[in-house]
């Protein structure tokens, strides 16, 4: 079987995305799903399906304008649904799609460390300013 | 036993962190080990010892001033360790602690999904622009 010019199998196009790459897209789609709102936004979501509000008080401190464009990225990219049922008013909801659950599933296993190591973290930052003279 | 006043016990302080409550010291940590430069750094580490011009060339497109302010927080938050040797001129070395590895190790698997989902995600970003008319 040939090969169609231009064409590039799923296997090769799986290996050329590398974030270490400033002109790799990948770098663009990495910091929608851990940016500021984005990784809030991604993991509030694994409880389930939520309205833009809900969503908007669980993530504390996001404006609505950065909570809006935060999900048409991450809808864009395929990580969120939108679902928007044709009521009065409109009821628009917000779920992870498959993959977006496993990319809130590692993030949330980031956070829970995070989270676990604060102790430590608190105590780190207290060295390191008492070193500097801070 | 009694307890001092305003002590807090180990397990109890490991409950109270929350990345979603906007004012938790917590979601700046996040943000040292998610942010643009911090995790590409973060991951770079894992590859070993590295010295920041080394690092730097790793970290596509970061500039001197920035990966010094993510290095500078990173260590601050005990999870990369500076190493200066008072050599003529200087060797300064960057490697990750171990709650870094641990660390480094959860931001690659996140790295490696988003990743190998970009064929899929520019799929998606083909699809919303067309039925947004872009």
């Amino acid at each position: 079987m040939s090969e169609a010019p231009g064409r590039v199998d799923d296997e090769h196009a799986r290996l050329v995305f590398d974030v270490f790459a400033q002109a790799c897209t990948s770098r663009v789609t990495l910091e929608h799903v851990t940016g500021r709102w984005g990784i809030l936004a991604m993991a509030a979501l694994r409880d389930g399906t939520l309205r833009f509000n809900a969503l908007r008080r669980r993530v504390g401190g996001v404006s609505e304008k950065m909570l809006a464009q935060t999900l048409q990225a991450l809808e864009r990219d395929g990580f969120v649904r939108r679902d928007a049922q044709p009521t009065i008013p409109p009821k628009v909801e917000y779920s992870l799609t498959k993959s977006g659950a496993k990319t809130a599933e590692l993030l949330m296993g980031l956070i829970d460390f995070v989270e676990s190591q604060m102790p430590e973290v608190m105590e780190a930052n207290a060295r390191y300013d008492a070193a500097k003279g801070l």
